[in-house]
């Protein structure tokens, strides 16, 4: 299953360029900025879930003498209240502004309602207590049903639903009701020989990385800004400080620093709007770093969700209709990732009967954020968990009955849009020939302890976006690299394996650096598994420049037509004419202020074709029947990769979307109580997997090159984050012979499933 | 005298993009620095001129506990002692590393021995006591001619002369002899009816730059090291730190600070190797700076020279020979200006029969550095000193004589090269028409003081180079440019003004940075009047990318062909076909990424056809007879400037030359011991010139078009200091009757020539 072409440097696996500055403490996150006379800003938080903000008293915390700003609602500029278009993404920028600083109610809490900066972080933070705001507590509403309902607690008057059911006029917290249906669905079910129908509840969690958010901000008495922060894209955070601050983006440069982790959660702005509004309003630096419980509470965590799920099957396995109702927590404004959800949700599945309705629903919690593969875990453990049970009730293996139904290339995607070239089929041969399906479970010698193994699989679309890429020759004979993507996943040292790769350089001979959003052109966010996609395309394309000018170089040192010269793999130069005169990239290199100037080539691009994913897991699980704990035994992740540039970065993905799927599944959850506080807002009380919970997660990479692009690179980031949640409800089904319709199936849902009583 | 075509923006003057930044203190230079744990870093300089280093025991420096380093001559790794051609510079690596740090010897007071890092500047200033150096001091030799004679001390044994008189196998304190030689100067010297023969001198000086000399240093475990420092160009610093250190120069990373003043100084490295050793030995940042005494007693002034000049002339004024020798100062290793010297001291006249000998001489003092147009005020001071002596001597205005003289395209140079096109004889005519020239002086009411006009003319090459420029456009119809020359002098905004010209934006649309190493293709240092020659072009090449590809996507947002796409003056474009249809740059940048991705251009160059410069300066003095102290009552530079990019730094240039000039002329000395201490190393005492030394300096731009530039630019920073001392020194005689040949010209001097005494 290896990919169409032999390549020297890609595929291979090299230390990352920056690997040493990792381990050693040397790379520098957005903790480690001081500049001369900063100042540290603190945020104030709503206490309440719901309320009415009628008075705020900043007189005393001005009168501090360690204060240098406050900052409240009123201090953000005026924006428009309507989605706007913004060319790389829509916003609603009200909503963004009062997201970043509540004016008129909170909506949540943690909901920012003021903050300032004083000389130092602990000044700061006991400055906040000086700052009086009186509300007029209301009634949350935490659950997507209950907020749909007639008498609901209504967070924005405002608000009317659009799409389906728009234009009734009344005031609602459903935003969107939005339906993908194709054939007639009434029919398949009747042509049916099964049908199954169920409900799913997921929780509200967080992507759970390591970083805490931070920005520091400085502005220049002419009003240039700087940002130093941790995100997913510098010019993206640039973008949203511009629209909320309103500032010309190009005055603002944001400086990306070392990123601990995103996982989606790191491209919304947080605290970058109000560092620099601080900046300004006390004309210094102001650094601004959350608390893991700001994180937890304030930040984007991903949706729960309620979904119920329809689908029927004939005898012979073949699938004839599907209706899926995708109910997604927005949080305190629209926006969640139902949409994804219906796309993704049976996307894995040929079907000529289809209808998704998506509900995007407001309630009393943090505005949701993007997390890997946003909404399509959720809806997965929906459909592959009634796809499972068809399979299972008209007694058919999971993985032949999903390789009747598999969608490939020509086939249309259930929510409307044709496949490309993709790698389904692919990969369920490969779990279905994998060591891990193919070797029996044994039972557990603890008659307690029942064992059980779930396979499931996930679709992801991939994203494509812009990208930029700059190279620079050194006259010793390396190279320089400067991109715009932030760097998450290790896609520093793929592009730089591919700019070595054009050159015919080793991999080391590349010194890969992610630019300010001033040094180097528009890159889109490191999001929708696009950064080795595009950024690896736009660095192969400015290579491709550099290699035509060192040609061009070569032959001038030759004296020949450029034509003649031929570039080996081994970085040698030569002329048919002249055989014996052979040039190195090096000589080329340290010749080039001669021979017409420092050699630079850059590309700037915005790709298609980003490669659609696929993605099957197996498990195996023991349940403690007696306490209803779920360990993992075995997991193992199939995927189509497209291309592996760094095959261990791929894995790493791999694994690593296996992991937050395992705590998805079983320990992950946001627990509020019924005021709508968040009652684990900590990582002690908030269960993400620990090496504990996880096994050594196993890779398969199948290698399906995406033609759409010149090394075939598909994104692999999120796919396998999609189907481990209902492979794990699978095996545990398959362990105990109960069905699992909720997660976290944590120890307290699995005992009261199998005691019957959920 | 304008230039041959009208611009929009080009030959306007706005405000520089780093000029609010630098009023308000927000400009970041060298000093600046601080990193978490940064150590900082001292230098141990000999006492002694010349001694031999008998043993250096560091010791209980290194039993500090608050010293983390201490690094003597055994830290440098070894280099061969031959000279390289490093593609941009010939030096001896040898001498290079000696320089950094002594070894054997030390050749001048304030030689680096040693060097220490400790955890704050006054430890380690302390600390350097715990050094226990012994030396046994030798005879030092700080005179060119006496450094000559056979029983000199020789600094270098291992030194034998090159060029003329090479091959005698003795160690020698002369470096180089060479000779230009054209015609035939005795039959020349024969023809004439007058031949005047002078010898002058001139003391070593120092460029004066306010920002003291510094550098700091971060080394990573695997070796990547980072370079803050001040300098004139970062990819120079770089490359010197390779050499010396044994660094891959792919491994470095030079950030350049603002810079406070360099005129040439800042060119070669002093602190930052031993700040790069000092890191890599204590695993720390390091920073050092100098103090002004260090500055002035071991950077790199410009040499003191001794000249003997003969020029011959006819009654009508005509030229017959000149014989000019140049010996000149290099300081303790190879390497003084003669060169340049003998390039410019007579190119202003056309001549047949010349005879330049040049002297390179290594004396006990500070090796010497460039300086604003390096050796030509010295050797004008010569041949200018003269022709005027001639031009009074036959009874011919001084102006009138240049003219007769004057060199112009298609001449030949007097060391040999032909000129293209250059401006001598337009800035000689536009000098005589001057309201100065043609505005009598009125002599003063104290009979004491005699007042005088003088009149004296220069030339300087200009350099070349490689530059590297990139552009990126923001969505909000700006552009971003990123650029590799250090801005010493104003470039970064003619550049940005040439990108403005381009795109047909304004000044202020365009963001000007200058990048590091890393982030920005090769770019030479900013010397030889280059930076916006080179650059400039660089950018205009960049420009002309982005206006090409800005045309590609309006073409492709109208849907017509890009040849269709007219690209008018206001930014605007159109399409014949489409005439309702009119965008403008702003739109097509808004909708980059969909019509293709961000819009970029970049280039890289190597300049030729710098546009040789030739200034004349005219000036009033007052000379106090009974004091010998000379005021400047007034002085007007008239230059060649080619075509002025931004004319108020183009002044600022050609005043700033000329009150360097003054300072040369009237105050600056190093004042040593017999035994090589410096005396005066302070600027109390190392009289520069202040506000109320000098007067305004009127300026009289004539733009007569490099052909060899896309805008017409000739260099212009550095040709303004040639002239003043030879035109102080023949206003000096036109007010007291008494001839200069000695610089300065301060009062001691002047009032012992009028007393009849020197």
């Amino acid at each position: 299953m290896a990919a169409d072409k032999q390549y020297r440097v890609v595929g291979t696996r090299p230390i990352r360029h920056d690997g040493v500055d990792k381990v050693t403490g040397e790379a520098r996150y957005g903790a480690d900025i001081h500049l001369p006379g900063m100042l540290h800003g603190k945020v104030l938080r709503s206490p309440h879930a719901h309320a009415r903000i009628l008075r705020i008293d900043t007189s005393k915390a001005e009168a501090h003498p360690d204060v240098k700003a406050v900052i409240t609602g009123v201090d953000l500029p005026q924006v428009a209240d309507k989605v706007q278009d913004l060319g790389e993404m829509v916003v609603n920028l009200k909503d963004e502004s009062n997201r970043i600083l509540a004016t008129g109610k909170v909506l949540y809490e943690g909901h920012p309602v003021a903050a300032l900066a004083a000389a130092d972080p602990h000044t700061a933070e006991e400055a906040l207590k000086l700052i009086d705001v009186e509300y007029e507590p209301l009634q949350p509403v935490l659950d997507v049903r209950k907020a749909m309902e007639p008498d609901a607690p209504i967070l924005n008057p405002n608000q009317r639903t659009s799409g389906i059911g728009a234009g009734d006029g009344k005031p609602s917290n459903l935003a969107r009701h939005f339906r993908h249906e194709r054939g007639d669905i009434e029919r398949g079910f009747a042509e049916a020989d099964a049908v199954i129908e169920r409900e799913f509840i997921t929780s509200m969690i967080h992507q759970g990385y390591i970083e805490l958010q931070n920005g520091t901000a400085h502005i220049t008495p002419d009003g240039r800004l700087t940002i130093w922060c941790s995100s997913q894209g510098a010019f993206s955070i640039r973008d949203q400080v511009a629209n909320i601050c309103n500032i010309p983006l190009s005055m603002i440069k944001v400086v990306p620093m070392e990123i601990g982790g995103g996982f989606g959660g790191k491209t919304g702005v947080y605290l970058e709007p109000l560092a620099a509004l601080l900046a300004k309003k006390s004309r210094k630096p102001v650094k601004m770093t959350m608390t893991r419980a700001e994180v937890l509470t304030a930040t984007g965590p991903t949706s729960g969700s309620y979904i119920k799920c329809k689908i029927g099957a004939k005898k012979d396995g073949t699938l004839t209709a599907a209706h899926v109702e995708l109910y997604y927590e927005a949080g305190a404004f629209p926006g969640s990732p139902v949409g994804a959800a219906s796309g993704t949700c049976l996307a894995p599945f040929k079907l000529d009967n289809v209808r998704i309705d998506g509900y995007d629903i407001v309630v009393n919690k943090p505005k949701t954020g993007a997390y890997r593969a946003p909404g399509a875990t959720n809806a997965a453990f929906a459909t592959e968990g009634v796809v499972s049970e068809l399979a299972d009730q008209i007694g058919m293996d999971p993985i032949e009955f999903r390789q009747k139904n598999a969608v490939q290339q020509g086939d249309r995607r259930a929510d409307g849009p044709l496949f490309s070239k993709i790698g389904h089929v692919e990969t369920l041969e490969a779990t279905a020939e994998s060591p891990h399906w193919n070797e029996p479970l044994e039972p557990s010698s603890d008659p307690a302890k029942k064992r059980g193994r779930g396979v499931a699989s996930g679709f992801w679309f991939n994203g494509a976006g812009a990208a930029t890429a700059s190279i620079s020759v050194f006259a010793d004979g390396t190279v320089s690299l400067i991109e715009g993507s932030a760097d998450i996943g290790g896609h520093r040292a793929s592009c730089a394996m591919i700019a070595a790769e054009v050159l015919c350089l080793n991999a080391e001979d590349v010194k890969p650096q992610v630019g300010d959003t001033d040094s180097i052109g528009y890159t889109s966010v490191t999001g929708g598994s696009s950064a080795t996609h595009k950024t690896g395309w736009a660095t192969h394309e400015a290579a491709l420049k550099v290699k035509a000018e060192v040609v061009n170089r070569a032959a001038k040192m030759l004296e020949v037509d450029p034509d003649e010269i031929e570039y080996h793999d081994d970085a040698t130069l030569s002329a048919a004419s002249k055989p014996d005169a052979k040039l190195t990239f090096a000589q080329v290199a340290a010749r080039a202020n001669s021979t017409g100037g420092p050699i630079v080539g850059e590309a700037g691009l915005s790709t298609g074709g980003a490669g659609n994913a696929f993605g099957t897991t197996i498990v195996d699980v023991e349940v403690d029947v007696e306490t209803g704990k779920v360990d993992i035994l075995r997991c193992t992740t199939v995927q189509d990769v497209g291309k592996a540039i760094h095959p261990s970065y791929v894995e790493g993905q791999m694994q690593g979307g296996a992991v937050q799927g395992i705590g998805w599944a079983l320990s992950e959850e946001y627990v509020y109580s019924g005021e709508g506080r968040l009652l684990n807002a900590s990582l002690l009380d908030y269960r993400m997997p620990t090496t504990l919970d996880a096994p050594l997660i196993e890779t398969i990479m199948v290698e399906v090159a995406n033609p759409a692009h010149p090394y075939g690179v598909r994104g692999v980031g999120e796919v396998p984050i999609v189907p481990p949640v209902a492979a794990i409800a699978e095996a545990i089904y398959n362990a105990t012979g109960v069905r699992m319709y909720q997660a976290p199936m944590n120890p307290a849902y699995v005992l009261s499933r199998i005691q019957g009583k959920a």
